[in-house]
C-alpha cells in the first residue's frame, strides 16, 4: 500500500508543508479517488486557521475534489474504477438516521467531514464513503467541476429546498466563490437577479454572469430603495451587514437565507418578520441527489465556476492570493505530485 | 343617526371612560355591527398604553368582536342584516395590491387596523369593510367566538401557511390567550403537542387542553433534553427567552415561529440555522378566507377558547384581571350599553 502525498498545516495558520500518510485497508463501502483537481474554499482557510475550534493537526485541507476512482471497497457496486468523480464537504453519512433515510444525507448528525478529523483533497489521493462520491458528467470540464461539490451545491441547494420560482425576484449578497455561481444558477432558473456587492469591479462582472441589477451592499440608501421587493435573498458572505435593511428588502413571504457562516449573532426583530410573514433560514450544502441534479442543470445550461488554476505545489501562493481577495472567483489546485 | 356608545382611554394608560362618537354615513362597502361580545387581547393593552407608539386618543380598543349586522353599505351583497359576524384586528384592506389579489389580505401594506386611527369594539357598535366581516357559523357559541378573530386566527394561520403535518412534533411556547387555542388546534390537527410554560398550574391545564407533554419554558436542562426534536415551535409570548435553546430544540428543517411581538431583537446564530436547515419566521393574523377555514375546523372539532365573561361596563376591572395574569384564558366583554 503506497503512501498518500499531501500538503498539511502542522498548526493553526502555518504554511502548508509536504506530508505523507497511510490510508490503510480500503473499507467495504469506500471509494478511493486519485485527485486531479481540488478547489480552495474559504472553509479550508477557516479549518487551517482553526477558526471554528474543531481542527486537528496535521491538517490536510481540500474538499472540492475532482478526480478519478482508483479503488473501490468490495461492497461498492454502483461505481467503477476509472470513473470521474467529485467529492465535497462531507465524506460519509450514517445512512440509517431519519435524515439519511429521508434523502437528506447533508443533514445527518453523524456526518463525517472530508477535512475534519481526517485528511482531505490537497493530496494525490483521498477516500470517501461511496454515497458522497458523485459521478461527474462527461460534458463538464473536469478542471472546473471541483468547486461545484462545495460552493456550487451550497448555493444550488436552497433554490431547490425552498422551491424558488422562476417568477421570483431574488438577490445574491456577496459576489465571490459562492455568489458568482448563485447568480448563474438563478439567472438560468428564470429569476430576476439582483447582485449585492460593495466592489465596483464585481458589479460589472456580476452583470456579465447574469445579474439583472446591482445594489451596493453597504449603501443604506440603496438598500432602502429596494424595500419590500425581494422574494428570496441569499447571503453568501460571512461578515456582519446591516441585517435589518436586508430583512426590510424582502417582500411579503420573502426569505433571507444564510449559507455564509456569519459568526456574530444576527439581531432579528420579531415585528419585521410578523408584519410581512418573512422567514430567515440557513442551509449547509445539499444532498448527494441534489448535487446530481445540480450537475445536470450545469450541463443543460453550460454553467461552470470561473476559476484560476495553480499547481498544487504552489498551494501557499494560492492561499495568499485567495486571502488577498484576488481570486476570480475560485482557485483550483492541479495535482502535480 | 344615533351616536356610538363606547369606552375610551383619553391618554396612554388611563382608565377607560364612557365616550360617544358619530359614525357618519355608512360607506358603500362597509358593514355596521352591533357588538354583542368583544374579547380583550394583549394588543388592546399595548395600544391603550401606547407601547408601539402608534396610538391616537381618545382610543376605543377592542378587536375581537362577535355581533350582528345592523346596517350594510349599498354595494355589500354577500352579507345580510341580522347575520352573526366576527371582526378582528384588521377592518379594511385595499383589495387591489399584490397581497390582496393573492388572497393575502392580512399582508396588505395599506391595511386599516380596527383600533388604530379609528374606533374599535369596546362599544355598542363598530364598522368594517365587508371583506373583514366574517360570518360566524350557527354551531359556534357567539359569546366565545370573539377571540377567534384575533388570538385564534393568529395561531391557526401559521399552521396553514407552513403546511404543518399531522405527523409533526410541535411545540407551543406560552399558555395564554393565544397558546391555549394553539394547543387545541394542533391537537386536533393530529400533531404531537408539547406545551412550554413556567407555570405549574398551567402545565396541568395545558394537558387538559390537548398537550401531550409539558416543558418548563425557563429550565435550561428541560430545554436541552428536547434538542433536535421539534418540527414546528410556535412562540406566543412577547417576553425574551433563551432563544438559542429554542432554536436548538428544532430538528432538521424545523421552524421557530413568532406570533408574539417580542420587542427585543432575537439574537440568531447563522451556524445553528445552517447546520440543520432551520427557519425562523413570523406571521400576523390570517386572511379572511383562512379565518373561515378556522371557523369550520372549530365547528368540526368543538374548539372554542376558554373564556371569562365581564359586562362591558366593568371593562376596567377586566383589564386589571388580565394585567394581573389571572385571565383563564381570554376575557370577553358583554355589551351592556
Amino acid at each position: 500500500m503506497s503512501k498518500v502525498h499531501a500538503y498539511a498545516a502542522q498548526s493553526a495558520g502555518a504554511e502548508l508543508e509536504k506530508f505523507e500518510y497511510e490510508l490503510g485497508e480500503i473499507q467495504p463501502e469506500d471509494v478511493e479517488i486519485k485527485v486531479e483537481f481540488c478547489g480552495i474554499c474559504h472553509s479550508d482557510i477557516s479549518m487551517l486557521d482553526n477558526e471554528w475550534g474543531m481542527s486537528a493537526y496535521p491538517l490536510v485541507a481540500g474538499h472540492e475534489v475532482a478526480g478519478e476512482i482508483v479503488a473501490l471497497g468490495d461492497k461498492v457496486t454502483h461505481l467503477k474504477v476509472g470513473q470521474k468523480i467529485g467529492l465535497g464537504w462531507y465524506s460519509k453519512s450514517c445512512m440509517v438516521c431519519e435524515s439519511c433515510m429521508d434523502g437528506d444525507h447533508n443533514l445527518c448528525l453523524n456526518n463525517e467531514s472530508t477535512i475534519a478529523g481526517r485528511h482531505g483533497g490537497f493530496a494525490d489521493r483521498v477516500r470517501c464513503h461511496s454515497s458522497w462520491a458523485i459521478p461527474i458528467p462527461d460534458a463538464l470540464p473536469l478542471e472546473k467541476t471541483g468547486p461545484l461539490f462545495c460552493g456550487g451545491i451550497t448555493v444550488f441547494n436552497p433554490i431547490v429546498q425552498y422551491d424558488v420560482k422562476p417568477t421570483d425576484r431574488v438577490g445574491v449578497v456577496g459576489i465571490g466563490g459562492l455568489g458568482h455561481m448563485a447568480i448563474q444558477f438563478l439567472n438560468k432558473w428564470g429569476c430576476h437577479v439582483t447582485a449585492f456587492t460593495s466592489s465596483e469591479n464585481k458589479a460589472d462582472e456580476a452583470r456579465t454572469m447574469g445579474a439583472h441589477a446591482v445594489v451596493n451592499s453597504r449603501d443604506k440608501n440603496d438598500l432602502e430603495k429596494i424595500a419590500n421587493s425581494l422574494d428570496f435573498l441569499l447571503v453568501t458572505v460571512n461578515v456582519p451587514l446591516e441585517w435589518a435593511l436586508y430583512i426590510n428588502a424582502l417582500k411579503a413571504k420573502g426569505r433571507l437565507h444564510f449559507v455564509g457562516a456569519v459568526l456574530e449573532p444576527i439581531p432579528v426583530g420579531a415585528f419585521p418578520l410578523i408584519m410581512r410573514q418573512r422567514s430567515i433560514s440557513g442551509t449547509p450544502l445539499g444532498s448527494p441527489e441534489t448535487t446530481k441534479k445540480m450537475l445536470e442543470f450545469c450541463v443543460h445550461h453550460d454553467i461552470v465556476p470561473q476559476t484560476e488554476l495553480f499547481p498544487m505545489s504552489k498551494v501557499n501562493d494560492a492561499i495568499k492570493h485567495l486571502n488577498a481577495g484576488k481570486a476570480r472567483y475560485r482557485i483550483i489546485l492541479q495535482n502535480d505530485f
